[in-house]
């Protein structure tokens, strides 16, 4: 399942605002079409986003006449959607550098060589997730009862996912799971995408408000705890889905390894500790209301950090493509990000 | 602000499944409806539920031709409501042994000497959240950023509240405060019920789901922790709000005073540790549905305990109306139920 694909000259999005009751697709035939997608979060995931940004310059490029300045134009719209997860800038970062290395080759050779690459960004992440999944299902004891939070399944990614995709490999390599899916308050993306996900492939699961974590760890009820992320700083420091560091905390307390799957494209080398990474703030209103529904008195103030940082002390391992990452993090991080530059992985 | 009162021969609540958009009263005329409404949290908070059936018996007595059978067939009933809060099975004790005590005088004397009784024990809730409100307020520095979780305020209660009540005493003393509010899901007292009563008390406050409350936290905002209890155990092992356990052990992992506020009625001597404490189940319906919505898909399993248990060696300090206890809990607790025997206040 791909909740993005290119067709008839436009971007289909699976509108993820929408699931699970309805599965509506999200035709987007313009870059500002593409960004309002990714601000809305009707795409979301740290490597789905990267993706999606990509088809949205590949998209720019093939209007007008200038595809190159379009495509500029496209990554510069695109780059102000959402600030936390660093794939989104790795991607428009390629789209622009292959738009300048293709312009000699003239307009039409920008056009093409854009959507390719696009493509090639989209079958790169499928591959990465299946190799983070490879890695990461050996991590998990059988039988597991492992614990996830927001979602990094294939709605995150371009098919397969994250740590979702770990529990998917270490499930149809027949170990036994149950899985606890965190429900991820406020935008709801356990309770609604993980679910849908595990449903679909017929995984245990039994879904929890993001406060009953704790009560089943300390009944001794979670083996294992992997979630995604949205950037890792140089050190391992871990941004991602506010409540994710909660969950470290609470595993530190239990004795309970704590897991990041993630590809090596979300990994910021340029930023030395999670104290850099931006934080996006989101509307207050997506908190004072469930689903549309006002759960709070009108005019009733609230805050709505998207995310998180989960210290690199609090991290059992990092699971990229490249392999599994133990602490300290520094120089297991460089030497996979350099692994995938050489092997063209990112 | 009461959320219960007796008028015309019928016990009224506040609906607080209905708040904070409806303020609708709900009239109970018969044990069953009481029953119902405790049942159905239209009332909760434990000291209100124990007040709640206290009048629920009084209107049992006052059917019939024999006060004493009714006032037994109703507390037998309404002992089943609810597990987890003592307060419930401590005003029916108190209110059936009244009744036998005043059997002998006969059938008038039950009836008027049960509606007393019930008048008495609201009365008393009144003054006894008072007097913790007066010791806890002590120990909130000035200024300061507190969180609280679920709702301990006047609707919790007959009127004034525990932890909100200490909060609302410091505030009422001059003291600079802001108040960090959980949303506290699936039943959304914090958003509902704590937001609505700091609204209307006119106290800064800021609502957060319950899965952002480390990251503040970790970010240095929050001062001070403090929760009210259902059943506190003889060691000082607490029964609270899911999710409650979660904010204890953050505070310990932060350094953050984590404070319970509690009658001595919450108080259960009887249970050694927090292990024998029976913990409700609620309808997974609440969780996989917010506010009536669907948010999981169709068929999704969920758990829903409504409670956990927080460790006496989590908690800083537990206010009662007797005064401010330390750890170790246990000489404190047996001392200050004592107090309150002899003072004839529990």
């Amino acid at each position: 399942m791909r909740p993005l694909r290119w067709e008839d000259e436009s971007l289909f999005l699976l509108d993820q605002t929408r699931l699970p009751r309805e599965e509506v697709w999200l035709r987007c035939t313009t870059v500002e079409e593409v960004a309002r997608a990714i601000e809305e979060m009707r795409v979301r995931g740290a490597p789905a986003i990267g993706a999606t940004a990509a088809y949205g310059v590949a998209l720019g490029a093939r209007k007008g006449d200038d595809p190159l300045a379009a495509a500029l134009a496209a990554a510069e719209r695109l780059r102000v959607t959402r600030p936390t997860a660093v794939n989104l800038f790795w991607a428009l970062e390629r789209m622009t550098a292959r738009a300048r290395a293709l312009a000699p080759q003239g307009p039409e050779a920008v056009r093409t060589g854009l959507l390719e690459e696009a493509h090639r960004i989209a079958e790169e992440d499928v591959a990465t997730n299946r190799a983070i999944g490879r890695h990461g299902a050996e991590l998990l004891p059988n039988p597991c009862r492992v614990l996830t939070h927001c979602n990094t399944g294939s709605l995150a990614t371009v098919e397969y996912g994250t740590a979702l995709g770990v529990i998917r490999t270490a499930w149809e390599a027949g170990k036994e799971l149950h899985v606890w899916v965190d429900e991820t308050r406020p935008f709801l993306q356990g309770a609604r995408l993980t679910a849908w996900e595990l449903q679909k492939l017929g995984i245990p699961y039994t879904l929890i408000s993001d406060n009953m974590a704790g009560h089943f760890m300390q009944r001794g009820q979670v083996d294992a705890v992997i979630v995604g992320a949205d950037r890792i700083a140089a050190n391992g420091d871990t941004a991602n889905k506010i409540g994710t560091y909660t969950l470290a905390v609470l595993c530190a307390h239990h004795g309970i390894p704590f897991y990041v799957a993630a590809p090596t494209t979300t990994v910021d080398l340029s930023l030395p500790s999670g104290e850099a990474i931006p934080i996006e703030e989101r509307s207050a209103e997506e908190v004072t209301h469930c689903r549309g529904v006002p759960i709070a008195p009108e005019g009733a103030p609230a805050a709505h950090p998207a995310f998180d940082v989960t210290p690199a002390a609090l991290i059992t391992a990092i699971i990229t493509e490249e392999g599994v990452i133990r602490p300290p993090f520094e120089d297991g991080l460089r030497r996979a990000v350099e692994r995938a530059r050489l092997a063209g992985r990112r």
